[in-house]
């Protein structure tokens, strides 16, 4: 027989999920109702309406995957992807790098925009790309880069996809609700999100969002989408339409605790949010500078929720988070990819972006007689 | 600014989700763990056992899609599926019609057995779709369909599949800890359920499970996997392997909720659970018929934990459905596909299988005086 379920109570400062809110994890625990109740209606209705409020977007077409982040990114690209499109994606860490390996696997021309990890793409690097691939079905980018703490500037480059007739997509997984974000005021076209990083929600769900004239790619497909579970046409008469049409089974319960969530965001403000991120990093900054820790990515591009960062010179990186986490109970996440084993990733974000969290996490590393600084 | 969530208790007796017990609700409820913490790793470890105990296999690769029922349905499509694969699907339902949606969707050649919704597949039917299709990849039925509450015998068909060199998959969404399945005692080769139903978790993941014989079909694939989130080759270094991958983000407080509903379905053991749904069937059934209610499924293939009946004559079915739900706070179903308008689907599936709640529904229909009987 199984023993009851014994966690111990943990500090997330990785790069998700964050520390949920005490209203976050009641509305989990809420009694389920059916998916096609009608309070369960409304609520989906509400929680479209908070999505769009958050993107600040008025986009028709916006809800909320049934599955994690990932699969948001997997949605965006398998409904506007068919088979022999030329497309145009940045790569300066994992999650660009995922995009590729997914727009291949729908049967696109991929064009990369390679950087090197830690650093952002310019509007030169898209100009440049633009030349080998003048007309590219979409352009996607990652705003905020979860493997590098590297922020992507937007604004700018929506222009250039646009002048080229091409649709702009974006990776908010790890800037939403975090930082600045303007879905419609800066020209996105297709959008995806997660719910663990600075909404602070249990992970499990993926908001998005498509433009008008990404609809229009939508429905003017000549190919079947190949996913069944993610096709937007099957899926947005299940989150609107005239008549509610059953396709899947929504997780109810992680709906109800995105919901509360969202709730939370709303009542802080975005702005608010956004400078609280913004000054709780550089309180973190100021200290971890102190201690001997050194940014990996340039001040101007640096997430102020993810700060990836070297290590004092002499620390045994994984000796010392693994301590973090036995002794004080704090995470921090580790390096990913070309970065595995050399930097930490501290996330301050959410219900997780407060001075205590950092006091915490700087006290600790004070206290640990092996780290060295 | 947004209310408190609100919700009316409802009492579940539809096709899913299910009533959650109390201890599951409370796991949904518990702080988040990062989804790489050696607790939750162990905690994965334990959920893949208590899924191949509740299979009943011994399958290495048995694992939690972290996504509801119908993305499980297509993590076994894409993975055993290569373009110009031929396979065989049995159609009784909504849920065999979505496979071969699916399978087209993969780029198969799809051979249906199409049957009147409601029976189910003989060994006849089988017997004539492989003298058509002599040497399929695999042959897919739905064990339980839930848009008819046909039971589909598995057995007698597993030998016919083999015998022809391919692989037996099944859809368990609503049979799994409801109905006896034995997944290595009847050959089944690929496996997928939901959580909503007779585990009476809550919904939003799939618990999957492949032979080694499907294994090898994995290893030997010439072409990659078109779905990214759902490919295997990646997703078993997740949930398994020497050293644990980052794929996804798991939805860590789902995996605390389907760990206790695991926890619970052993405690009660298998076949109590597969008895109390009969003996609560045969209770359900004799009430029903005495009200007039009248059986879509002949005996010997009915679903006892989802009872598809015909009102008696003279009734408006969605006027009732609504008032029950409205006045009595019960949930039942109402028809899908070619049943929608004329049937009921009533589910007594895992904490909604008690004498209380078949005495409530039965009660409340008596109460109303829109009843006619």
């Amino acid at each position: 027989m199984y023993s009851e379920l014994k966690t111990s109570t943990r500090i997330l400062m990785g790069p998700g999920p964050s520390d949920a809110h005490p209203r976050v994890l009641k509305a989990m625990a809420t009694p389920l109702i059916g998916h096609l109740d009608p309070e369960f209606v409304t609520i989906m209705d509400e929680v479209k309406t908070m999505v769009q409020e958050t993107f600040i977007t008025k986009n028709h077409l916006t809800f909320v995957v049934s599955a994690p982040g990932s699969a948001g990114m997997e949605t965006c690209l398998v409904n506007l992807i068919e088979p022999g499109d030329e497309v145009i994606i940045g790569v300066n860490g994992v999650f660009g790098g995922r995009m590729v390996d997914i727009a291949e696997r729908c049967g696109a021309i991929v064009h990369k925009i390679e950087v090197e990890w830690g650093t952002v793409i310019s509007t030169d690097h898209v100009k440049k790309a633009l030349e080998k691939c003048p007309k590219p079905k979409l352009l996607a980018l990652v705003h905020a880069e979860t493997s590098t703490g590297a922020l992507q500037p937007l604004k700018e480059i929506s222009d250039l996809v646009h002048n080229a007739g091409g649709l702009f997509m974006v990776d908010a997984v790890t800037s939403y609700c975090g930082i600045e974000l303007k879905v419609d005021e800066w020209g996105i076209d297709a959008i995806y999100t997660g719910t663990q990083k600075c909404l602070s929600a249990p992970p499990g769900l993926s908001p998005v969002s498509f433009s008008d004239k990404a609809v229009q790619v939508l429905e003017n497909r000549k190919t079947k989408v190949q996913s069944w579970f993610l096709d937007l046409s099957l899926v947005k008469n299940y989150w609107g339409g005239a008549k509610r049409a059953y396709h899947h089974t929504a997780p109810v319960s992680s709906v109800f605790a995105l919901r509360e969530s969202l709730r939370i965001v709303l009542e802080e403000g975005l702005d608010n949010r956004w400078v609280r991120h913004q000054k709780v990093h550089q309180v973190l900054k100021t200290k971890l500078e102190t201690l001997g820790f050194q940014y990996l990515v340039e001040e101007p591009y640096r997430l102020p929720n993810l700060n990836s960062v070297f290590l004092p010179k002499g620390n045994d990186e994984a000796l010392l988070r693994t301590k973090l986490l036995n002794d004080y109970n704090i995470e921090v996440g580790g390096g990913l990819g070309a970065f595995a084993g050399k930097i930490w990733r501290i996330g301050i974000m959410g219900e997780s972006c407060t001075n205590n969290h950092v006091n915490m996490l700087v006290s600790a590393l004070e206290d640990m007689k092996e780290f060295k600084y």
